[in-house]
């Protein structure tokens, strides 16, 4: 990265890296040190205003399409703010005893900035895969080296495969579930995924894996983004006005498919997940293979049974774009490869209570025309991996690390 | 009606009347007669491309927001044009034996034309309410007589009153209930009505009433319209945006409040419903009255019981403009007065099948970023009001006989 | 003309003919009645408001895109408001002695009228020539009979010819000129056409006629509308933005080109003018030929010698299209035929006096940003045909009746 | 400045520091090297697209408004490309013999640069200007210390002067004078200059000096801004449209005047002249005035007799800001102080030759809708102060140094 890197915007979702790492220190002193601190100074008194990213509770934000367009504060100033401001939640968290308020918030701006980092990672690729030079962030990163298995070995597996190629299913009983988390556990959750409650689950059968680059540009070919009917209204309304032909970074050279990775433009990696899909384009596939998107209980009930501890994927790992998947059959790619879309509109749990105060505005205020997501991505940092983690972006976005995996109805 | 009426567009929502009225025949001429009609001769070979409203599978439509450019064809070669179409039904229908696809069509043709007399009065609605000449369709309501009960009559009716002013709320029992209605079953539905399926209830309460005009007009004295923290992060983009200060078709003059109605400007009846409410104003209600909206399956299951018979509304009844409410506790206003938003997304019935081909695109592409309404208005058609029927609009849209109704929670 | 003719407006500048039937008496009514009428009665409390077009002297106009949205008034009304004004006027120019003030704005409503009968033309054929029916508002032309003279024919003419194809040029000395005309002339004429000055023109030549349909074919085929070189920056913004590939009314069928005029959608007659060419276009067109627009003094000194006894165009004649030329090599299609673009923006002349009062804005204003074209055209009513005249509009702007002369510098 | 200074665009026409310093290197590259150069080797192979300004001729520049999305190439590396160039240039430059071309295209090269070289300090105006911390380019000015003479002292000074304040005015006789300058004149000068040729003038004076702040908001505390009667149409559609208060760089904080300068926000001096004022800011103050702006040919000739070997401002002078204007009557103000609107549309001259080629394209090709500026500003290079420059830019336009003169007719 160099200092350039920290100030461009080049669209409005994509705000400026040093904006990002202001605003997760203006988090910290706007809710923290600015009510417990009791000598706190602050460190600039417009920064309140420039940082705010949409806390009406804290004044009107500084309009976000323009945040690319502050020069200053420089990086350096940026870096001198977040050194104030660690230092002083030093002090306060040294002195004895403690706001019990102040600790849940803490652990709330950690995860707040574990988010941020999420954010920081797909603006940057935003950024260099929309200029022409096409600079890369890490080293190369290796290929994929085992190919799938192919369709013949697969073929007798499960009753389910023969309609969706070499896709596996794995298949859940229907009934009464529990999803979400109780308000009380002791685990770190935002309030959007309390409170833990029933869900009526029917039969239903979930992909082994999310789809491939491979499979994805079979449904180009067959003419995936020029047939109206296999789109959403919305969905066939954004391909055309945005002139939609291809996923985010896919290229086409001279007949050739390359996609641009945080590693530069490579060609395209057929094994690999097909990655920065829209909601709309993840539903256009799904009627395609006859299939459909899980809903996110769905989702949350067939990750029930998995083991967290080694995911393949997610930030810390340093892989930078998502995994591919192995030959087997079971259940893989849910955590830290791609966020996967569901069908489910974001909305508040049955006795969902926003945090009080301005901090209600962290989630509840965004529950209208989004669609959860879940599993987490590459890009993910690996404390935000859990099965009831519900992450929201609205149908035409696609500067997510977002994929698709597959379910159907099993009755 | 005037001529001249029969042809503006006031905003891309709202079609010509001229427009609706071709459209509906159109409908029967497409999938019908051209399929089924083995002699047909269309009317105007251009007709197919401009009365089509959205069926990508019949070809590019004409624009929409350009239906109010089309001064041609004139109203009297539409209804010459719709004459045409009559007749060639009646011939087909008189025909032995049908193809039994035949009278499904027509019956959903027949379905189809209702829904756009609805349409018909709300956009001519629209027109006329937006003309500073404010022209009356229909003639002066009765002003409404019976002032409803006081709060201090209905104290101690129930005990969740308290906390809701004088609405009175009626409990329901959680639980596996059912709800939609099967492809199968012999009455009329659409096909985003079914199938019948379960769905998991929590013990809820219902109002027994819509909000009225003197409820909203608290909220709006209550700076409902300057308070953030009461709206969806959309909602309250669109309040700025748009300007809202109060409900479409209200005006302040000299200090008072009047509301454009179908029979003119009157001054503002307390007691009516608040109608043309979009769903974020009905949400941010709902926040400043510290309750919520039901989602459509707690609406479904407390009209469950409900006697249809004799609902107070709908659009045979003449009235154009819904009806206000009695002073008991009975559950009212549920049928055949305002559209009632609901928290719950427009989205696809476990097991959802679309009509085949085309027609297909009549419901199901439209499932994203609506929500569901419920009940039916005074501008609905009688044979419409029926306690499976799912409505869908926009957050925003308010030019629809919209509403309402609040729940909450019981444990 | 049915009734649905009057009501819509296909495009901001092209406003429904029933607004501009009630904006020509608005005119009177506002100027003279309101003014100099003792007793007179407004017709109606808020015509004054939803007929001003651009007054700001009068108060804020209704705003100009949602002419087409008033359904009301309705055409009877308009009519009747007509009436209202014309008995008025009537009754108030019997009374003696007249105010001087009235007669003088008497003589402008009516000019103001004529103008208003040209636009009434245009944004006709802008709303007939939009619709996918292409009707027709007057009966077929007669062909074009005479072929124009060979280009070998017309060789040794003129010394100019040589460079220009089959145009003539008629040579005009340099030297300074008057142009304009006095306010105290008692011939009627616009504020913008006075005073009479003194100019300084340079030798230059005029062509005999404008372009033709088949010069401007053989322009496009020569890829005019692919080839930035040839265009103004803002001219190939608009041939990008708007997606430019011919003239406004030409439409390919089958390889074939057609234009719609007045009597409908005809085989491109290559012999006719090209019309409906944009101020760009008619740039373009010139750069292309090696050539140049006159400038409007230019032109007024190239007329100045002319008859304009026996015009063959203008309004009046009932043709409703501009006429061919003949073969010979006299200065031609002078005047009603096209507007002829000219280089010369639309400026104040010196010592410049806008009418007194709110009327002074009447021309003045617009002196930003525009051209000036000259001669009038086929939808130009007789009386406006003068030398002197300067029509104005923007250079993207082609639904007026507009072509192309050319000129070249002689020295 | 920062690095971080070097990539912002806060508005499409203000692009980054670091393209404007890459542009003028391209420039070279471009039409010089590439074409003369023969052993030349680019810097690198998508530069050419990258920093294409609006030469068509070259290729399809990079879109504009995304130039500030351009993280790279950094600052460092946009230095390395102009040592590239700069040192391809110096060898280029040292061979002999040279093709006479080349040298032209030198020259044409540098007074580039040094046009950019004043839009580089307009832009970081501009930038700093919309930064909340407005930060300070250059050190603080100092205050201006004479107070202009008062009206009294003026009064009797010429007899223009009482219409007009305290402004003085010159006077300057009619008839024939000779503008502009010839191609071959060996002193150099823009296409666009060219040729020299006789303007007819009529008697005129003009103001001694530039409109002041004090005189400004003079004009604003009479309801300048709120007066549409003073505005031409598109002026007032501005000031509509942006909400348009004040000029570009006030800020009224607890009701005093403040305005950002290039030393950071000071308090309005009065005496210092009204800058960033846009065309049809300067329009509506003449009108409000009862005066005028001059004729890009007034201004020429009254330029004519003065002496340019010591002008205050200019860029070279290190001022940063227009200087203000003493007491006494002589033309003062006139050059590199603020450049000053004209009534003259941006037009060819007569016989005007673009430069040969794709270098046709650098002034010819904006001759529509923009007007002409005269005399230079305190941010134009020295050697750009001449009397026959032209400057252009739209009259909605404000970010320039544009300030407003005065004139009057004489007859």
């Amino acid at each position: 990265m160099e200092i350039e890197d920290y100030g461009v915007q080049p669209m409005d979702d994509a705000s400026p890296p040093k904006w990002h790492l202001a605003h997760v220190s203006w988090f910290f002193e706007t809710f923290i040190l600015c009510q417990f601190g009791e000598t706190y100074q602050r460190f600039h008194p417009h920064f309140e205003y420039l940082f705010n990213s949409y806390y009406n509770g804290v004044g009107t934000p500084f309009p976000r399409p323009q945040r690319g367009f502050l020069s200053r504060p420089t990086v350096a100033e940026v870096m001198a703010y977040r050194q104030h401001v660690d230092s002083a939640m030093s002090a306060l968290l040294e002195a004895a005893p403690q706001h019990p308020e102040v600790l849940q918030r803490v652990q709330l701006g950690i995860h707040h900035e574990q988010q941020h980092q999420e954010l920081l990672l797909t603006d940057i690729k935003y950024n260099f895969g929309h200029n022409p030079l096409f600079p890369a962030l890490i080293p190369p990163l290796a290929p994929t080296l085992a190919p799938p298995l192919a369709k013949e070995e697969l073929g007798g597996a499960t009753p389910l495969d023969r309609a969706a190629g070499d896709l596996a299913f794995s298949a859940f009983a229907g009934g009464i579930h529990e999803v979400g988390i109780d308000a009380g556990d002791e685990q770190f959750k935002f309030d959007n995924e309390c409170p833990r409650h029933e869900v009526l689950i029917r039969p239903f059968a979930m992909a082994n894996r999310v789809i491939s680059n491979g499979e994805f540009l079979e449904f180009m070919q067959d003419g995936g983004y020029q047939r109206a009917e296999l789109w959403l209204s919305e969905g066939w309304s954004t391909v055309q006005s945005q002139g939609w032909q291809q996923p985010l970074y896919w290229h086409q050279v001279d007949g050739e498919w390359f996609e641009y990775r945080l590693d530069g433009l490579h060609a395209l990696d057929l094994h690999l997940p097909a990655v920065h899909i829209s909601g709309h384009e993840a539903y256009a596939f799904a009627q395609w293979r006859g299939l459909r998107l899980p809903t996110e209980f769905e989702w949350e009930v067939a990750a029930a049974e998995l083991e967290l501890d080694q995911p393949s994927g997610y930030v810390e790992s340093g892989r930078g774009h998502p995994h591919g998947y192995t030959g087997d059959h079971q259940l893989q790619q849910m955590f830290g490869c791609v966020w996967q879309w569901t069908a489910s509109s974001y909305a508040p749990y049955p006795g969902f209570k926003p945090l009080p105060g301005t901090l209600g505005e962290y989630n509840g205020k965004f529950m209208s025309s989004q669609l959860v997501l879940r599993g987490g991505s590459c890009a993910t940092p690996r404390s935000h991996l859990r099965k009831t983690y519900r992450n929201f972006f609205y149908p035409p976005d696609r500067w997510q690390f977002s994929g698709i995996r597959l379910a159907q109805d099993l009755d």
